[in-house]
């Protein structure tokens, strides 16, 4: 029996293959598979690439040869059970002689789920749950689709500490330090999709493009959607050749999402402006939150987000950090707040005293 | 001679007890002293109580007796030179027989200085700056004064992440969370003055007292003032007995703040509303800001600070953090920024790049 440690190693391994294959892989999740011999030493790697290439144990398998008879799978994801455009893994690690199978995450998608109990009643030892949060977080928008039968969505944006997001002239140019707005290129090449209003299109007209640390173009660039009925016209920089870009002929965000997650895409990252961040927030269709809060005071122009619909102190909605970070320094100081919308929380407010908030809990 | 590690642990035993004395002192500066013998043993403590009361050197002195002949005066601001209320210190000292003078914080006002001049043309061996910078940071707003001639302004405001500090119907309770509350009190507790204006007063119609932890009244109260030329009702909780309350019948931020320097108030402690606080902002007359971030969308409702005549986002009022703290936790978890505002910050946008703040020296 392959030991702990060296199982554990071999896990930690698949998963940074799995990250390798760039982000994101459309629907498909990032898995990764090491096959290892009883005395824990490497046989073969193998990882998923994207939609219609080989499942990472296939991958690892055809690497391995006949030297997978007798090893220990170690695979970030549940083996699948199911005939897609490439068979079930499953069946492949049987074919292939495997004697253990150590995997991370469980498969939570109904047509696919089942690959353990196979491997079991088939007489293959199979241990589930090794870093399964390592891995459940590099699939987190695949984990998050199967779920909700929608992409994940992220809004993004950039304010003063009085809430503005531009000017009254419309300037923007800069709220956000340049930590921050290197951090937001980040995230954008985090996500599929990038998604703005027509208004924002037009008024803005950004290009959406994800630049790295050089302020070269990546290799590898989200599709620029823009939602909403307005015009645009041809020569808009979110329409030009640096990158594929979407119209959505729709102001209904799930809508929106419909046509999206149908596409494959499963991350969203909403980039404004205000009114289309109101129209999500209203339908409850943002996830999470990322704020830049620049230390600067404009006293007047456009606020970060539109009328929400909430007239009363005990009506807010209120938002729970998941992380606070410093970026930049000076008086390019910006303080990110990472965040997940509470819809659900019931505020109660006793006068004179502190406010409880009573949240339910989440599933 | 005494050794330096002795009058180091000295200085900070004389920067406690001047700390002793409570916040904050009127017009005096927070002084401690404590008398040494060569071989480094402590002879008597002393520190100043307040206008009318000792200086720090004259209460050790009192209790040293005969006993201070040949000792070293480790005091934590100069010795004074002038005849005030009470005598010089630096003739006291002499007259006592001390043979050494350490001292952190050179005295900065122009009819007390010259004390350490005197001492060493009389004989005395005199040296000045051991922990110059935290004596200077005890007495922050006194030195303030001494430079400026009217007191420290710390504006403080609480806001959503969307800019705003109530809610459609006025309502604001709450929108920083129970830490950020009780912040407040400390904070308030470290000025001598709250100051707001009569829309404020009116309105939210807050009582301005410090309460603790415990939610009880803290002994000392600061002054309530309230400036603007409405009329006041006279049952409002700022003009109750619960502390001392003054009007100032101006509009005029300067005016407002000579007003209260001649009355001995050095730190101002400015809360609300957007109206006042965007009055010295416009004055340049708010030296600190402390923001409080809730992590909470309110879409509409009352702007944290109203218009500053800025139209342009390269006419911006940046200001510098100098702390950035995290308080509470879950969905009530909020940032507190502390910065200094940047009146003189020349700001040079270059499209497409990175923005170059450049700033003028401070003084």
């Amino acid at each position: 029996m392959t030991d702990s440690t060296a199982e554990r190693a071999a896990m930690q391994r698949a998963l940074a293959l799995a990250a390798t294959a760039g982000v994101p892989l459309g629907p498909n999740p990032r898995v990764g598979c090491v096959l290892l011999t009883p005395d824990g030493d490497v046989v073969a790697e193998g990882f998923h690439r994207g939609a219609g290439t080989p499942h990472a144990e296939a991958d690892a398998l055809a690497r391995a040869g006949t030297a997978a008879r007798g090893t220990t799978a170690v695979v970030t994801l549940e083996p699948c059970n199911h005939t897609g455009r490439t068979g079930p893994c499953a069946q492949a690690l049987l074919a292939a002689g495997v004697a253990r199978v150590v995997f991370a995450q469980a498969d939570p998608t109904p047509v696919a789920a089942g690959g353990a109990d196979t491997l079991r009643a088939a007489g293959v030892d199979v241990k589930g749950g090794l870093l399964a949060e390592e891995s459940a977080h590099l699939n987190r928008a695949w984990t998050f689709g199967v779920a909700h039968d929608r992409p994940l969505v992220t809004w993004k944006f950039a304010t003063t500490l009085d809430g503005r997001s531009a000017a009254a002239d419309g300037t923007s140019r800069w709220v956000s330090g340049p930590a921050s707005r290197l951090d937001t290129h980040r995230l954008r090449g985090e996500c599929d999709t990038m998604l703005v209003g027509t208004s924002t299109a037009v008024i803005d007209d950004p290009q959406l493009t994800v630049r790295g640390a050089d302020d070269q173009p990546l290799a590898h660039q989200p599709l620029r959607a823009v939602m909403g009925l307005r015009d645009l016209p041809a020569d808009l920089r979110v329409l030009d050749d640096s990158a594929p870009s979407l119209r959505l002929l729709t102001r209904d965000p799930a809508a929106a999402l419909a046509e999206l997650f149908a596409l494959g895409r499963r991350h969203v990252f909403l980039e404004g402006g205000p009114r289309l961040a109101a129209a999500f927030l209203r339908a409850g269709l943002v996830d999470e939150v990322v704020t830049y809060v620049a230390p600067m005071l404009l006293g007047a122009g456009r606020s970060s987000v539109a009328d929400l619909g909430i007239t009363t102190i005990a009506g807010a909605l209120h938002l729970e950090p998941t992380d606070v970070t410093v970026l930049g320094s000076g008086a390019e100081t910006n303080v990110r707040l990472t965040m997940t919308p509470r819809y659900d929380a019931v505020v109660t407010a006793h006068p004179g005293d502190a406010a409880r908030v009573a949240l339910r809990e989440d599933h």
